[in-house]
């Protein structure tokens, strides 16, 4: 504890998903005085056709 | 705000996605008063396999 | 199936929700085919304290 | 309801996620009295890049 | 892992609850293999007012 | 884009949930080069009865 959860479009390489894990770890660690040993991270991807705004779907953005 | 998750079985088109995105962001701006541009929608799509009521997994439902 | 989760800021009536799952269950059954009877609708209420964009906590923006 | 989340790892078999629906399922009706029928299990895999703990990615403690 | 979810309604009292988070337990090692030590449950109650079957919100069934 | 929830037991400060809003978004930026203004934090809090691991609730661990 704490679990935290990274939703975002595909797209990043395994090194930025690497250092997303270690970076998110520190910043919670840090700010929560939680012991990194706790803390969990998961990264969610969702489709650019599964994501929109404004009721718009993401994917017809580009 | 809000965010809206629509959790669901795959087989929808992206036609169905995209109307499923205006015509769920025009529901929720309708009832909370929030402004369409505030609102996101996430579509969650589970395999049949992943899935099951009353202790019986959906695959096996077919 | 759907299921739908509408994640807000606290604020709104019973009188909104209720027109909120009604309406949102409308909006999915039209565009997804699903019988209204198969979708559900969860609301999640988040803390101004719990919600931030862009670094800043969204209670420090009032 | 109630509704179950079940996130894991890949690498189950399909007999195994059948058992597993029915057996939470029955786990959860045993200790909140809740009717079997009314019981919803989903499961979600997660990728062993998408997953890390104590700030290091699951996929490199191979 | 793996990490499971339980979303109900309010009422249960803790001793349920305890039972739940050993049971659930139990039935995710005995059919994933997962060892029981690396096994998390969370709970988390929704209002009757924040859930909506088949267009209707569950406070309004009683 | 993207939305980071972090999941954790109650008792920070709000001070400590702003430097969480904020430095958590500052690791998912520098590591995912998704603009600051884009990205979106959710904190959720969770019971110490709401909260099991190796089928032990946590509450009980005190």
């Amino acid at each position: 504890m704490p679990y935290v959860t990274v939703k975002m479009l595909p797209g990043r390489t395994v090194e930025q998903k690497r250092a997303l894990i270690e970076k998110v770890t520190d910043a919670v660690s840090e700010t929560t005085n939680a012991p990194k040993e706790n803390i969990t991270v998961f990264i969610e991807e969702m489709d650019a056709t599964h994501y929109g705004q404004a009721g718009v779907m993401h994917a017809d953005k580009k």
